[in-house]
């Protein structure tokens, strides 16, 4: 396998894994440094994550939550993509393992993000959907679109209703968000798709774990939220976990039991780490690296962990930050500015997290906003919603292109992209 | 296997087999009338064909030129979308198979349309690329930014420059206007993409079996896109054919050979036949089905074909009319009106095509367009071909964000939806 051929400099090379908010923050704080970078990722686009159930959805293009890594790389100098996947970093050499060949580095950036966790569960790996990609959003689109098309297709009621019925497993802003646009889809868009089908009798249950939805957010903010998802008709089911989806029926540890084509697993994201640096010693909770208040991963001076994958632990942060765009960028545009510091021999800054707040959005003009100072719901919150979501979109191109779908969507109440690209291979004979 | 659960209906019954150009015309025309409509695809969305080549090269997102066909349907009473394959037409019992199940009709409207085209050549087939649906040209997106990913990797400038070297096969609009768009990217953005890649060597090559390329259109036409294409670095070869292609290297007849990691078969469509419908006396050139001035299939008067996959040979069209969105549309009207008729047991209307003319775009400011009786190429010829393709495209959306895209190509010389979003799986180990 040839090497990643990436020219010799004379400045130390940084190499960050992963082009997500920490990584790309990172990279631009870099910028005319002097080092040379290289940023390597699996996918050469950057993902905005926080949109993927809209992608889900229909309501947007992938296209539009995507941007091309190289072009936001462009400008810089002694700037170096590539399209890999690593495979293993060999801390002793200082030397990365990919698919597409070696590489050796100066200083090694983590900025992996976080993948599904199924806390082992194999079955409901097997047989449940998931959201964290792009590829994942548009099989989930075509999984929903399918099964209404399915639904059409029997006169057995009880096949019909399990095809129709959407369980969503966990209440952090991901699930919630994806309830409330099931929910839209089936009051605006069912009826007028299918209109030889009782599509009223479609049924979307959003599982959680604990007493109340949004637990990162305030007691306010997942009141309102559920209010706002029972005006849509979404089932909220609190206090239980799912414990076991065979592809037909759903369980859970209190007993319920959902027959249902559509489990959509929402419960727990992970640190992606990767082989060599995955030791028990070096994880915190989640799976995460842990890392000092300089991000550096303990006992590895010349390697650091931001975004999802790190792990620091403080007394304010007792179980890291939280695995959000904010704090991603904040580590992202700190390291920067330390990776810099420390080729000076100058004194590192330590990071200190600017909790700006969090929202999350149910549906049209039902959004809830916790701010330090100020805790709203509703319509203005919708509306902050979507201005911070198109403010953080990377490209000019695909603010333009997601507004004008937003306001598209919100004037037709309508989602123009359910398409089913690509077909979702489901063996749908189960159901009958 | 269960049935298509349509709903019995005092009305007759008309299946129409594809969402075409030609499929959406009849539907639309039918509405309101006394027939029950069911409309077959294997997609659930219309697809824009002619902009294809623009989701191929990363200009715009596939969600843009595709429209969900329950959407068109949505407000008319008696019509019914399935999601299937036909798989056989039974003619002596008026049914269809499908995978989802046989269904009845009174009268079947095959709107099938065209597939690729290899006239046999099974190497060909494997080993190159085609553009005439929705995956197959992303499939081609990826394929084309992997390739320069790839062509980063090695060091062995023979393998490098196969990796960028791209040969198109077949003059027609299709070719040409892919290979525009290739040589913009080549000249726009594969130089800030890959400023570590000599991307001057990357090489598009267009092959056209006759003496001047678009031949349907006019001489000057011909020329025009010609020179444009020189102009843009487009290595034009005519009257020649090429004869094998093993994944590696294209031959031709006269002896050509590219070392070429991408070629793109735009040489050849044939009308999509169904088993059943497939006898060699039903079909003319082409692959098409012979139809009487009615669109009717000979010897089947309640079958009927239109658009790509209706052969109407006549003495003004020797060999059918050509395969374009055009001569569909008004083929789909016309049969809407006729199908009426029939029912009334009124006198048909024979099909006369009305041709508005055929146009071709190059790339930026340059295009050709042939009127009846205007001729005309260049930047106000471009404007034309924009203004056009967007009033044909289906749906407010779709426009508002074709245009979008348009603009912004062309104010900032870019393709932002360069991303692969799904891999394309190719053996890249044969180039080495």
């Amino acid at each position: 396998m040839s090497a990643l051929n990436i020219p010799k400099s004379s400045f130390p090379r940084v190499i960050i894994i992963g082009g997500g908010f920490a990584g790309v923050a990172l990279a631009k704080e870099l910028s005319k440094k002097e080092v040379q970078v290289v940023l390597l990722d699996k996918n050469n686009y950057h993902t905005f994550q926080p949109l993927l159930y809209q992608v889900a959805t229909g309501g947007l293009e992938p296209d539009s939550i995507a941007y091309p890594i190289r072009k936001i790389l462009q400008d810089y100098p002694n700037f170096f993509f590539r399209l890999a996947n690593v495979l293993e970093v060999k801390t002793e050499e200082k030397q990365l393992e990919t698919n597409i060949g070696t590489v050796k580095y100066d200083y090694l950036v983590m900025a992996t993000g976080a993948e599904t966790n199924f806390f082992g569960n194999k079955e409901i790996e097997e047989n449940g959907m998931v959201m964290k990609s792009i590829p994942e959003s548009l099989n989930l689109r075509s999984l929903i679109l399918e099964n209404f098309e399915q639904a059409l297709l029997t006169d057995d009621l009880h096949q019909r209703d399990a095809l129709m019925n959407f369980v969503i497993v966990g209440g952090g802003p991901t699930g919630v968000e994806l309830a409330g646009a099931l929910a839209e889809i089936k009051k605006g868009i069912l009826p007028k798709d299918y209109p030889d089908l009782d599509t009223r009798r479609a049924e979307i249950n959003l599982v959680q774990s604990g007493d109340r939805i949004l637990k990162e957010m305030s007691d306010k903010a997942s009141k309102k939220a559920e209010d706002f998802l029972e005006e849509l008709g979404v089932h909220v089911w609190k206090n239980t976990r799912v414990l076991s989806y065979d592809g037909k029926v759903a369980t859970t540890k209190t007993d319920l039991s959902f027959e249902c084509a559509t489990l959509i697993w929402a419960a727990g994201v992970k640190g992606a780490s990767i082989k060599g640096l995955d030791a028990q010693e070096l994880l915190v909770r989640g799976n995460r690296l842990k890392v000092n208040e300089f991000n550096q991963v303990v006992g590895h001076d010349h390697i650091f962990a931001i975004g999802d994958v790190a792990g620091m632990i403080t007394e304010k942060t007792p179980s890291g930050h939280p695995m959000m765009a904010q704090p991603a960028i904040q580590q992202g545009k700190n390291l920067g500015f330390n990776l810099v510091r420390l080729l000076e021999n100058k004194p590192l800054k330590p990071f200190v997290y600017n909790d700006k707040g969090s929202m999350a959005t149910v549906g049209r003009n039902k959004a809830v906003v916790d701010l330090e100072n100020y805790k709203f719901q509703g319509v203005f919150a919708w509306f902050v919603w979507m201005f911070v979501h198109l403010f953080f979109l990377i490209g000019f191109r695909n603010r333009v292109i997601v507004f004008i779908n937003w306001v598209y969507n919100y004037v037709r109440f309508d989602r123009e992209a359910r398409l089913i690209i690509r077909p979702y291979q489901r063996d749908y004979d189960r159901f009958r």
